[in-house]
């Protein structure tokens, strides 16, 4: 079982309602299916260039490790050389950030959002509102 | 000038809707700005994993080189080599198949689609199509 | 909106203007269009061989992230990973170090300017006066 | 002995106004010194975004291996895997296509001037006006 595109799109349209009715900045969101690919994504206009990949490797981390990529960021800060080891398992894709949130049903992962554009608690914040107003669980780690 | 998300969102839809009129198989169908930078992606259901990869190397490589991917195939064709080293500059991220085409405005390319899923011929007409519908020039190499 | 090939040179031409008239060192200077992509460069004579890439690698930073290089540059000191995460995204074409300046026209961003050969804060003083002069907004970080 | 700043930029100048003279399209011209590193670059307005990767690629490519691009090009297609393996060495930054011409003195190299964006001949014509212009010694392969 994995997200489909339809709730996707669904996540993506709620995501960017959501950081409009709480004034974040623009934001760039990605949603990767159960094997960590990518299904939909939007980058807002006069976001960065580099946004996409940023979007897709919070998402893809948490996906690639089971784990939303708060819980990454502190692996990270605790042992730098961990989250090294596994991008270098990943060449390079894994961004161990806040705002890369599993997508869960009865424990099951589905998926993740990756959001990235306002500050990491933001970014996270918004996903887990949009992924809760799909009707899944949302663990941002 | 570049495309916006709104018009980005606007070519997927229409993407989608044409190939289900027409009977092509699902799709995934990418959105590139004129910088060679994702705005909008979307992986219809039931679509391989490498999907996304190859719709974004179709557009990438028609924004890369200002020239629609077919004729980057026929490139390919006649001068292997060539191509080769283009993918060597781009770290591989060029696919050199008809489905990524460029989108203009009065001769100068606001962004490329690159669609994958059926055949080239077909990936490449449906991109055509909802370029068209969005009132931009489509060149397909 | 991006920068020319004729603003590209001529900001490159105040900036070795400036550089002579403050007594700095001899500079390599990137100017970048909003896609991050060379439009024009010059490296003076004398300067070692890897200052095109540091230069640009500068510039290239700040167009990823719509951040001046010196934003990235604390953003490093703060946490290593996150930078690290960046590059890996990036094919290590990052250089998180001041002297990579944004060029916004009412807050969008046109292009930027990286800069490298003298100290930091100074290749950053000298992309900031050139980018003004120009008539632009200089954003460093 | 190697190329100044000076008269790279000045073969670059030399470069456009052939082109403009000639009616060819809008071009990237690169110029390195004699250890194969850029010196100064220029990209005409409306030009594609990997149009600096390519132009550096024929003069590095020259620089490299001692010879103008074209007898490169010449090696591509008679022995394809050679060209490969030069690539590999070189980290795939090597374009093997007419345009990379030699900047030479008594017999000596200088350095080399890269051309991209009309045909690989015209291109090659156009660097070897500019070089003559500047005194020196042409040699396309």
């Amino acid at each position: 079982m994995t997200l489909t595109l339809t709730e996707a799109q669904s996540i993506i349209r709620d995501s960017l309602a959501w950081r409009a009715e709480n004034g974040l900045k623009p934001l760039t969101v990605a949603v990767l299916d159960s094997g960590g690919h990518l299904v939909a994504l939007a980058r807002e206009d006069g976001t960065s260039t580099l946004r996409p990949e940023i979007a897709q490797g919070k998402a893809r981390g948490a996906v690639a490790m089971g784990l939303g990529s708060r819980a990454l960021f502190k692996r990270a800060q605790a042992e730098p050389f961990f989250i090294q080891a596994m991008n270098g398992l990943a060449n390079g894709s894994l961004v161990p950030v806040a705002g890369g949130v599993l997508v869960k049903k009865d424990g099951a992962i589905l998926g993740a959002v990756g959001i990235t554009g306002d500050s990491s608690d933001n970014d996270e914040a918004c996903a887990i509102a949009a992924i809760e107003k799909a009707g899944y669980e949302a663990d941002g780690g």
